[in-house]
């Protein structure tokens, strides 16, 4: 019955639904009830229904909330800690002290900052991997923002749970735990093959297949794994997943910076999702993946920050832009990763990498309504060609001043709704001045 | 006499001076004093001063106005018009025909936008180089911006001069007219050695030099140019400028992207400045800049966009962040462009590079008073360890607050108080609503 009143009804904007079609609607809206999006049309046909709430998007874009295929959210407390330094003293000198005094409110304290990051920026979705996950879904929940939660599983005892045995153990709760959860959704997530025994990467993979759940995993992000992998087993890191059977098309393989042709090819048939992380790859100096590559081949890629400490921000507005320019002078190809190809690696693409392709990533009836609204009436974004290319390589994440996740209004002109954020400020500011005495 | 009032007072911030030391203050001030900065110091000391204008910075970042040393200010009438393209169907399919229509008052528009844009991101001092250059110096007063501006000068007719006669003409005009002006330099700007003949070049550093001005040219950009050059002169471009007689200190040489060894060295040994332009040369997929062999050798390298068509914005914090990461990746190298270096290019680096290195680039008694507020009470600016770092890699342009320039506050709390920016964004969507139907 169309005159029911719908819960939120969005109006006046340029859809980009991103749908299988990239149909746009010049002039449109998107009707809201309960958790899902009940129409999406045009203003003048849906926008005249009538709703519990209307926000005017006031000539602006509307489109789906951005997907962060990896993150360790609750890293946001090192951001800039140590900067410019080489790889294995960034992580020996600064990190992996740091993290040896991390605890359950901490990282919910960090992850719950970067959750106010990413909602101000535009992502309403984020796949994390660290310790302690189960703070980082309570701080996702806080902050009414979707995501993807797993403990990372490695051969060395955790400095969260102790030995692996109670890394498993966690990892069920964790799964018990959020079963249900509307907004949550556990991932098995051992670290890397260079950090994980054969045993370890067969158990995860088995744990996440029986649950039907993602298992996520870094992924030849550095050519020194690729050396010590080829030592180790002679094989190439994504070779040595396959010979282990742990590569499906629930798996998702995080940077992939150094694939041979080979070991894009096995990607491909093993159905693994890849998820993207320029800016990270280029501030750590791994490498530049070979993503039009990956793409050509036909391997779903979804975009990601990584952590804040080698990115520094989490804003998937920049890491676009990167992503598009970083390929083309790669290649010296101006024409490779589109606007629209990148744009759909952080929507739908990105939905499609989590599993959750059939639920979120797009505007369409049906799906969950995780929606943000951009304002274009802003010098940098003025005049205005075509959206995508605005959006990819114009706009930043400040640009965003409405989101709206499982139906819920969580940000709404650049304020967040859902908690304190000048006190999740103060929280992390009070935990880094702790770091920098001890640093 | 301290007691005398000065005319603004920033207080309560913390200082990044960018003076020869690096000096940092803590807690600091800076008094200003028409058009110049009577001291820089704690707040405890000069931050006590009486002041007709008292600007608390909250705890936040002051620092000089950022220097974009290579722009085409108007192009923003061109953004996004046509991206993801190769580079000569970029050029004559769309932004060629674009440009056989405009005029002065198309120019200004563009112009006045991109001050709005640069404004609002921090940018004090712009360089250009376009059509119509006397609607860009308008354009740029108007907004209260500093500009080095230029004619471009090239063999063939200019859509707008006609003969290259009349573009020697113009800049003559040009030279004139603002040579006393507080905000405008004029600058001899041919537009590259494949475009213009060796006697264009010849003249135009005479007159550079005859009026002690800068000369501004694009070279080394793209490996076509470098064949051209070859059969043309069988010489590097750099080479071919060098036995010219056309490299010198007061040359601004921008994109530097194709240089051998030698080019590098015959750069720094005539002293000629450079303008790295990463983020276009991706775009366009020209190449990436030797830029830690250059600034090795001792080359003075500032920062710049180029115009929002080839970039997509004029957000010099983004363009930081990027050339930090790319020659990361580039050398393998984590440690190369660390984010001191980096800040520098895009303020003193920058400054010199222009022949302003006395007057602006940094905070330091006696300078004119070009200076910006960063707010870093955001969830992305959270928590902070390392200023530089959290500007280079974490900050975005719509993090400035306050924008002074020449002593005058241009922008506070986010809003432009030179001139109306809705209305500069309503007359360039007007007049791409044109340049829309008529492509």
């Amino acid at each position: 019955m169309t005159d029911a009143p719908v819960d939120i009804l969005i109006r006046n904007g340029r859809v980009l639904t991103m749908d299988p079609n990239q149909a746009e609607i010049p002039d449109g809206a998107v009707a809201i009830q309960g958790d899902h999006i009940a129409a999406v049309g045009a203003t003048a046909s849906i926008g005249t229904r009538s709703a519990r709430k209307v926000i005017d998007a006031d000539g602006g874009i509307i489109m789906p909330g951005l997907v962060n295929t990896h993150t360790h959210a609750a890293m946001t407390l090192f951001r800039g800690l140590a900067d410019d330094v080489p790889l294995m003293s960034w992580l020996t000198d600064h990190i992996f002290p740091a993290e040896a005094d991390l605890d359950h409110r901490k990282v919910y304290c960090g992850a719950l900052l970067a959750c106010a990051e990413m909602i101000l920026s535009g992502t309403t979705t984020f796949c994390d991997m660290y310790l302690f996950e189960d703070a980082v879904a309570r701080a996702a929940r806080t902050a009414g923002m979707r995501a993807v939660v797993g403990e990372v599983l490695f051969d060395f005892p955790s400095p969260h749970y102790g030995p692996l045995e109670r890394g498993f153990a966690y990892t069920a709760t964790l799964i018990e735990t959020y079963r249900r959860d509307p907004l949550i959704t556990v991932a098995v997530e051992p670290h890397s093959p260079y950090l994980c025994a054969p045993e370890l990467l067969q158990r995860a993979f088995e744990l996440a297949a029986r649950h039907r759940l993602p298992m996520v995993i870094h992924l030849a992000e550095t050519e020194s794994e690729v050396q010590t992998l080829r030592q180790r087993y002679g094989r190439t890191p994504v070779e040595h997943l396959e010979t282990l059977g742990v590569l499906a098309p629930n798996v998702l393989a995080c940077h992939c910076v150094q694939l041979s042709a080979a070991d894009i090819e096995r990607l491909q048939r093993c159905g693994v999702k890849v998820s993207h992380n320029p800016e990270s790859n280029m501030k750590l100096a791994s490498g530049i993946a070979p993503v039009p590559e990956m793409m050509a081949a036909g391997v779903c890629v979804g975009l990601g920050t990584d952590g804040a400490a080698s990115n520094n921000n989490l804003d998937l507005f920049l890491e676009m832009d990167t992503a598009a320019k970083l390929h083309k002078v790669h290649r010296l190809d101006p024409t490779v990763m589109n606007a629209g190809a990148v744009l759909r690696m952080a929507t739908s693409e990105g939905a499609k990498a989590l599993g959750l392709g059939e639920r979120v990533g797009s505007l369409e009836t049906g799906k969950l309504a995780d929606v943000i609204l951009v304002d274009t009436r802003r010098p940098h974004l003025t005049p205005l060609y075509h959206p995508a290319s605005q959006l990819v390589y114009a706009a930043k994440g400040s640009d965003v001043t409405t989101a709206i996740i499982n139906g819920r209004v969580v940000m709404e002109n650049g304020r967040i709704l859902t908690f304190d954020v000048q006190q999740a400020m103060d929280e992390v500011n009070a935990i880094a001045r702790q770091m920098g005495r001890r640093g």
